[in-house]
Parts: C-alpha cells; sequence; structure tokens
C-alpha cells in the first residue's frame, strides 16, 4: 500500500488565511511537499494589508495521509486553517445527476401539448402501434444501470443505498461519453429470481438494461435470463465492458511482442464476473490456452468446487497461481491487490505481458517488474495503459440501442474491441501505450457503429 | 363534443408556398379561418421574386377538424402545401426529459472524483451511515413517477409503454415547478402485490413515490400497503392532488358565495380514485354532508355492490345523479363527458356551484349553464378556474422532501389546500377566479412551505 501515489479521489481543498509576511506561503507549501502532498491548483481568495486567504487543492494517497498534511499546515505558526473540505465529498453532495426537461412549459399552450389533453394522443398512437414508443418516448436513448449491490467495485456486499453513487457516476459516463440517458435502479433485493422479475417489470420505459456491480455466480444467471426474456440488449458491464477492454488491449501488446493469440498461454486470476467473462471472449477471438485461477488456485479437472462457469475452463494441469504463471506469455489479473509477486512474473516466458487489473490497488506494483514485462498495463488512471470499462460500455450501448439490437451479441463484443484496439495505430503503438485514452473522443464512436455493423450482420438490428 | 374549442393540443404547423400574388395570403387566412381554424404564428421561411414560403400555425378541436382545415387549404388554386405537421407529435419525438450530469468529466481528476476510485469511499460512507444516502446521491431530491397504465388520463387500460408519455409529462412538471427530479417508472404489471412488491424492491433511489394513473380500487390497496411500508412519501396524485385542488377551489367558491362547509350539501359524482379521495378531504376538511354517485347513481346503505371505499360514504337517501342534484349546494364532478343537464343544474340549491372536471370534455359546457350556476370550474385551460393538480403536487413533494417526512398526512394536504386558496385575496376573488393560476410562481412555494410546516407539527418530518 505505501507505494500509492496520491490521487485526486483523495482530494482536499484547504483554505487557509496567512500573515503578508514574506516566506509563509512557502512555510505552508514546503510543509504541503514535507508531507508528499501533490499541489492542484493554489487560489487567492482575498488580500489585504494585512492578511491573505488562500484556498490550496492538495492530492493525498490516503485518509490518513491527507490527516497527516492538514496536521503539518497547522503546525506553521501564524498559519490558520480557515476550511478543510475533501473535494470527492463535496462533489457528491445531493447526488451527481439531474433529470431535465427538454421542453420549456411557460405557456397554456406548452401544457395543453406536452401534457393533458395534448399527451393523449400521443398514448393512443402508442397504444394502437407499440412500436411508436421508441419513436414518441425517452426509451430509444435510456438505459437502466441496475445493481443489488451485491458487489460494489471492490468493497463487497455494501447494499443497493451504498452502490447508488456508482450507478450515478455510470449515468454520468453513459451520458459524457455516448449522450446516452441512464438512470440508477438500486434492488432492494438480492435474490436471483427477484432480480430478474423486478428488471422485467421495469422495462417498459427502458430500451437497454446495463447490470452492474451484481456478484458472480448470481450475475451469470441474471444476465442469460434477462437476455431470453427481454426484447432489449442487456449488457452485464462488469463480465463484458471488461472482456472488450482487455481484449483490445490485448490485441495490441501481442502485437507489440509478435505473438499470435492462437498460440500464447493466457493465465487469468480471478474466476467471478470479469475473469469468466474475459475468458469466454478470448476464446471467442482464437485464444486456445487459457488458465483460469481463483483463489485455490488453477482451476483443474480434479477439482470439485467448481460452479458451472468455472467447469467449462478447467484444465488438466494442476496447482497455485505461481504454477501456472510460470512459462506463461501473458497474466490477466482481476483478482486481488498484491498477488502476484516479482518471481512469479519473472518466471513467465520470454516478454511477457502483465495486466494488473485488480482496483484500485493491482495484483504487483508496476515499478516492481518495470524491467521483467514487456508490457504492463492497469486499471489505474497513474499508469500508463488503463484498462478502462469506459472506453466499451457507452459506445456498446450507443451502437446497440441506435439500431434498435434486440439483443448484444459476442459478435458484437469482439468488434467493439477490434474498433477500440484500432485506434492505436502502429505508428504510435508501444508499450506504454497500448489503449486510447479514455478521453479520446474518436472512442465511443468507433465502437458504436463496429458494434451497429455487427448486429446487422447477426440479424439482431430491428431498425 | 361540438362544442370544444381549438386547442393547442391539435396544433397543426402547415408549410406552404404561394406565388407572390397580392391576396394569396388573405385567401389562405380565410380558408383557415372559414374551417374554424384558429391563428397561431405566422412565420415567413423564404421569400424570391416569384414564391413566397410561410408557415403556418393553427390549432383545430379534434383530428377530423384539423384535417378539415388542411382541406381547405389544399382547395385554394396556387397555394402548395409543402408540408403539414403535428405540433403535439413533433414535440415528443425522441421523447421530453433527458437525464443530465451535474458536473463536467473532463479530466483524470474528475472522473477520479466522481467514479473509480474516489466514489469508493462515498460508498463505504453510507455503508457506515445509512442517512448519509440523503448528503451523498440523489435520494434527497428524486420521485419515482409509477404507474401500472391501467387507467391511463380518461383513457382507460392502455398499459404501461403508451402511459409513458404521461409519465414524461409529470416528470417535466415537477421540475418546472417545484425543481423536483421525477423518473418515469411504468410497470409491466397489474397485479396488486406485484406493483406493491416491485415499488419497494425499487426504493432505495427515490426520495417519494408519486402514483399515477392506476385504476381503482386496485390503487387504494397499493398506497395504504406502500405507505405503511416504506419510509419515503407516497402520493397518489390522481387522489391527493385532486382533492387538494378541488378543496382549494372549493374554499374560495363558498367564501364567494357565502356559505359554510360545514352547512352545504355537495353531490360528488364519480366514486373512483379522485371522488373517494375528494369525499374523504372534504370530511377532514368539516364538511357533514356528502352525497357520492357512481354511474348506477347514488351511494346507499341499501345498495349492495358497493366496495368498501364506496361503502363509508353510503347515504339513506336513493336514487340517480338527477334526484342527488335536486336541491344541492355543490357538484364536483370527476366523472365523464356530459352527464350533467341544464335542467339538473336549475334543479340545485339557490347559487349553485359547479365543478365539472372530467378532462378533457367536462359534464356539462360551461357555456350553457353560464347564468344558472354562482361559480363553475373545469378542468381546462380555455375556462376560467381551472382545476389542476399541477398546483399541487410539486408543492406537496417539495415540502415533503424538503424536510424528509416519512409520510404526507392528510394534515398536509389540508395545509396545501389552505395554502392553494389564501393565494386569491378577498379583493381579486371572484367568480371567475377562486384559484390561482397555474403559472403562478408563488404556489408551489406556498403549498411546500404549508405542507413543510404541517410535516413537523405531525412529527413526520425527519430533518
Amino acid at each position: 500500500m505505501a507505494n500509492l501515489n496520491p490521487t485526486a479521489s483523495y482530494s482536499l481543498a484547504l483554505t487557509i488565511e496567512l500573515p503578508n509576511i514574506a516566506g509563509t506561503l512557502a512555510n505552508v507549501t514546503q510543509a504541503i511537499a514535507g508531507a508528499q502532498g501533490s499541489f492542484g491548483q493554489i487560489l487567492l481568495i482575498e488580500h489585504n494589508l494585512k492578511i491573505t486567504q488562500r484556498e490550496i487543492t492538495v492530492e493525498a494517497s490516503s485518509e490518513e495521509h491527507a490527516e497527516k498534511i492538514v496536521s503539518a499546515v497547522r503546525e506553521i505558526p501564524n498559519v490558520k486553517i480557515l476550511k478543510v473540505s475533501d473535494r470527492t465529498f463535496e462533489l457528491h453532495r445531493k447526488g451527481k445527476i439531474t433529470v431535465e426537461s427538454r421542453l420549456p412549459l411557460t405557456s397554456q399552450s406548452d401544457l395543453a401539448m406536452a401534457y393533458t389533453p395534448g399527451v393523449g394522443r400521443i398514448c393512443k398512437a402508442i397504444a394502437r402501434d407499440p412500436a411508436e414508443v421508441y419513436n414518441l418516448t425517452i426509451k430509444h436513448n435510456t438505459v437502466a444501470v441496475v445493481t443489488d449491490g451485491s458487489a460494489v467495485l471492490g468493497l463487497g456486499n455494501l447494499g443497493p443505498e451504498a452502490a447508488l453513487p456508482v450507478m450515478e457516476g455510470k449515468a454520468m459516463l453513459f451520458k459524457e461519453f455516448a449522450g446516452v440517458d441512464a438512470f440508477p435502479i438500486c434492488l432492494n433485493t438480492q435474490d436471483t429470481e427477484e432480480i430478474i422479475e423486478t428488471v422485467k417489470r421495469i422495462a417498459p420505459v427502458f430500451g437497454g438494461v446495463n447490470l452492474e456491480d451484481i456478484a458472480a455466480p448470481r450475475c451469470f444467471e441474471i444476465e442469460k435470463r434477462l437476455r431470453q426474456e427481454l426484447d432489449i440488449p442487456v449488457f452485464h458491464d462488469d463480465q463484458h465492458g471488461t472482456a472488450i477492454v482487455t481484449l483490445a488491449a490485448l490485441f495490441n501488446a501481442l502485437k507489440l511482442v509478435q505473438k499470435s493469440l492462437e498460440k500464447v498461454r493466457i493465465v487469468i486470476n480471478g474466476a467471478g464476473a470479469a475473469g469468466v467473462a474475459i475468458a469466454s471472449l478470448l476464446r471467442a477471438a482464437g485464444a486456445t490456452t487459457i488458465w483460469l485461477c481463483d483463489s485455490k488456485g488453477l482451476i483443474s479437472h480434479d477439482r470439485e468446487d467448481l460452479n458451472s462457469q468455472k467447469k467449462a475452463y478447467a484444465v488438466s494441469a494442476t496447482g497455485t497461481l505461481a504454477d501456472a504463471m510460470q512459462g506463461a506469455d501473458v497474466f490477466l489479473g482481476v483478482s486481488a491487490p498484491g498477488v502476484v509477486t516479482q518471481e512469479m512474473v519473472q518466471s513467465m516466458n520470454k516478454d511477457p505481458i502483465v495486466f494488473a487489473m485488480a482496483n484500485p490497488i493491482p495484483e504487483i506494483q508496476p515499478e516492481l517488474v518495470i524491467n521483467d514485462v514487456a508490457v504492463m498495463a492497469t486499471g489505474r488512471s497513474d499508469y500508463p495503459n488503463q484498462i478502462n470499462n469506459v472506453l466499451a460500455f457507452p459506445g456498446v450501448f450507443r451502437g446497440a440501442m441506435d439500431c434498435r439490437a434486440r439483443n448484444i451479441t459476442e459478435h458484437m463484443y469482439l468488434e467493439a474491441a477490434k474498433a477500440i484496439a484500432s485506434l492505436v495505430n502502429s505508428s504510435q503503438l508501444n508499450a506504454e501505450h497500448i489503449i486510447p485514452s479514455v478521453f479520446d473522443k474518436r472512442v465511443s464512436h468507433a465502437v458504436a457503429s463496429a458494434v451497429e455493423l455487427a448486429a446487422r450482420e447477426d440479424g439482431v438490428a430491428m431498425e
């Protein structure tokens, strides 16, 4: 944990008052730097002959670290701390999304058209021709972001209320990156059948369902059944979003080391939602040798504790994760902080590819193996090659909804992965740039086009 | 039906091309006027030496009427109709609401605070202290607008998809009139227990539930149970919204005719959701003599076809609606078009008050009894005294949510009605002005304050 960098997620805004004595601000910046705080902006709030008020933004690496920084400032003589605010908490105050009207409602005629009596004509038109709901309502562009709060980020079963900030964040990303209207649905049940039933009952408003942070193995059944029983696209982002972006990055990493997907041996650590989905998509893409590990080691034929999803990937080899990694070409981690050692990476085949995607703390800190790997990626934004689902899900839904796909097929996932990989051209491709930035504006458009084309080829596009 | 006025809900935009010959536009306006169309704006789109293109907005009273107007224009020599668009349909195209991000997401640090890893700290804070969900998420300001599509406006059981345009409209009104974020939930079930169960399961995201267009008597049980089983305010607008605004208007109407609520005999026609709720609130406000009628006539003790809601209002008198109205002081209609005759109104007591609130076509057209009544009100915006729920529900939720009321009590309804009535002061009060305009900016604020105060008095405010 000592290796964590300061991050915006522990960002403080310190409002301080200083006497106008030369060197006082320097004392403050020195104290903060001494406590390993990382500076953002320093604003001048007020200034008179005697005193100056400033707001200093500082990033820390943890809550304890943030407290240490504040203490360091507090010890400087003559400096008063007027306010310490936690910018992440400030930003979340009162929620992150709103529902807005697309039209003004300022006259009787606005009301008469948008509400009664005019709206009655629209209702009748949809009752006559149900497909009109896609033309005359929000359905065509609206996604339910559904969770039961059972696997919130890497934090575990926090329940539906505590999951809501993640779902709101997801809704923001949907809008920002693909213009999709998304709304959080946090369910007060963790029963598989009840979740399926509830999503089916609220489906009329939605043009798509994005499942999120639902624990494995329940998530597999929920997704499968909803795909069968609903006529709108259903996508479990923790599975397929992760799989698409991982495959995209792997395409480019393999290009760099000049190995082929068909021939490499791939170790996946973590056999939950993400691990199983990655294995499945890699197979569809042509990978032949996939060794899946869970917390008990390699998923092998002789194990008797396997659910059906894991069983599908059982191999004859046996052993620990360390055993599995010996001689492997690719390591893909969707597991837990620090479970991989430098020795394990050094035991891999020549030019190893390591994606340590556990969040926020990877399976191994990149610094430790920087000289041992050919390509390294993580889930973090403060290292090169961030494997981030936001590269996939906004464009996947944009494409699926634009052609009213009644399903999202594996072929659509594959084409999404290829589209993402293609945005890093051969002149840009290097060990620190195997995947486009999340802020690359071309991504969601490229993904959407690829997904839409694949949907048409697969015959699932209704429009 | 012949008495219907042209309305914005049948508004057309006609794009036409005219030769530049004096008198041609006059021919067009004459033709439209001859067909009884009502003019909105006339825009100049393009103009050259030979021709002029204009867009003319015309209001009609029905679809047939709209067709008649278009035909009349089509018959004018030299005038080409380039496009006829139905403004109500245009306005609904692709839906009326959107979900927006409250914050920009344009840098890594925005992402790190609003989404992972920063959001994890917020999730943990809510998991530690569940009440924090009101501070750190959208819950405090978000209402579910829930329907099963079983009683859509006056149109009947059109199903959840066809109900969606009404729910979107409701969400617009919530935002426009009280800053509340509301989201439509249209349920694919009409089973009482399944509706209750589903609303309870999706409740974590919402700070309130507005039930809408759910048929009676199912709506009574659903509301009662959700009030008991949820800790957020639940309000069935078709019942209580209508009751609050009706009572507000009645307070002022009675003031005008100098009769007291305790002494008047009130006939309510319509014993569905609205009728029963009006009866209940009038009783709470002090009314003693309420005669409720349904399509079979007066709800009397000797009838054997009554559900429990109706039974609570049974009286010893018997007879038809016409019998009930003889000698009555007040008629409140929440029933069907044209069921009241001029003779029935003339048989009422001196200074009769008639609220004919069936929508869009009232129980009796105001023109027919204008000389027979002391005060007349309808649900329509094109007559004086519009009884419109939008005067109540936005402020009711604003008030209830601002103090985190865990329930909305009858006392809160009563205070809301008084607050609305109070906004017409005695110098403004007259037979054509018993209720404020829906665009009176003071209304939702006055209602919210009254509701919040009542919530505190009743001990249901949690904040």
